[in-house]
């Protein structure tokens, strides 16, 4: 995972969970080893984060697509922590478990493909929140995959 | 991928369908490469297929539970072998692509755990599909997640 | 609403709920009044309760067919009260208000025709809950509509 | 149904769609006379329609907030117009029919207020589409709903 040093600045707290979760990714065989390396975390705003995912061969299926299962991996990993870009007054101190997660397939992508992921936090309340994700080929601005991610607050664990 | 070789009676063309895909997944370095070693296909009925997936450390996340981005891997797969058991009029030849899927996230599992994953064809139609999932804990039978799985048929190109 | 009163025995929580709950639809100009005359809780058991809905064209859409919005108006009435037969360690005294409700249309129903809806149970934790929901047409037994209904877990209001 | 007659210049087919919609609904008792009056079409262009609603008491729950069965019916209604400012090749002469609807329940609403309804084409192919709505409370701007709708094309039958 590579994230944009400028993050630092406006959003401390998901710059450091970021290189936390990077880090320690890679000391464990973990499941996000499967993707960690192809993400780079570009950009944060409040409640927005948008980073690019390089599509490789590891993460298609046997048809050359993009598998379903890496996109709802890659749209997990990349939601959760635009969480962290919430300012209101409910305010996490970390990106919680998810309750649920539904991807609509709009469009393929192959091996060789940037993907341009842009998560919007809809809501972050006392317990629960949600967040909305598109995901664009950056070659040509489609809209590939959507997603809602819902997101259980929990105690620091990580 | 283990097949239970009982399913080649009532199955052939569930059967060969996973055989394939367990071959081709063998000598690729594709995303089912993750999780087709710990997958046995158990059971299989008329618009029903039942499997077992063995939980490993490299299927979970940093705090020990079995990740949000794989159990949707795992259903993926699983459910859309489901379609190959459906022998209503508009009988598929191929498994389809993905419309969408949507997963409920109930109760964690962790490594060394076992999860039984049913997966029941809702609806198989002239050019659209749906398969629900239920996964347990094989250990407790605790249900801990759900899915809703939409396919769109497409001519053979596996 | 019709209330099977069998369901006092088992489920007097369930059963005062509904009687409340038609009585108070009764009295007001609310959305319930739209489906609850046509809506019979046939029955209940630990974790499941079942319900009849009676088609009117009244709850129908332009080209005759059940409305997806009324569908799902049905199932968050019936999906709701199924959170009454939980009665596990978190047992919940009102039935919540809804996080999420995903609604599945597979095949068209008409006037006339009624629904069987069967709704389980699949988690009531601390906090949130979920309910798994398949309609079939009573006539011939074919599925319908699924839906999963997320519910969050509220103090006493109603 | 109210509909900004601007509309008619740049989108003349959904204009036509929705004032039939509109007088067809006013003829017969069907499902949408419960929220049609209270809609308004305030704007379109391309892959986008805006609409108002203004909540009664006959939309709400005993609580006194939207039903989430009314609020999945208005969006049902207002997402599937959006289907006919697509103008790709695909484009549709008709709504089409729900593969599914899924409704994330982010903030209540109460009867008096304004419902600002943006929903935004995703995808329109050959035969499956898909809308993507964000439902607002006009007086702050709170995100309130939001939703994914699944279309299905279909032959003229309306």
């Amino acid at each position: 995972m590579k994230i944009n040093p400028e993050i630092a600045k406006s959003f401390p707290d998901l710059y450091e969970s970021a290189l936390k979760y990077e880090e320690r990714g890679r000391k464990n065989k973990l499941w996000q080893e499967q993707v960690q390396n192809e993400l780079t975390l570009v950009g944060a705003e409040p409640n927005k984060v948008t980073w690019e995912f390089e599509i490789a061969e590891k993460h298609c299926n046997l048809i050359g697509n993009f598998h379903g299962g890496c996109v709802a991996t890659v749209i997990d990993v990349c939601s959760s922590f635009a969480i962290l870009t919430n300012q209101g007054k409910h305010k996490w101190q970390f990106v919680g478990v998810s309750t649920g997660l539904s991807v609509a397939y709009l469009n393929g992508m192959s091996p060789g493909q940037v993907a341009r992921i842009e998560c919007e936090v809809q809501h972050v309340g006392k317990s629960v929140g949600s967040v909305f994700t598109r995901v664009y080929n950056k070659e040509d601005n489609r809209l590939c995959y959507t997603s809602t991610h819902g997101k259980y607050r929990i105690d620091a664990r990580l």
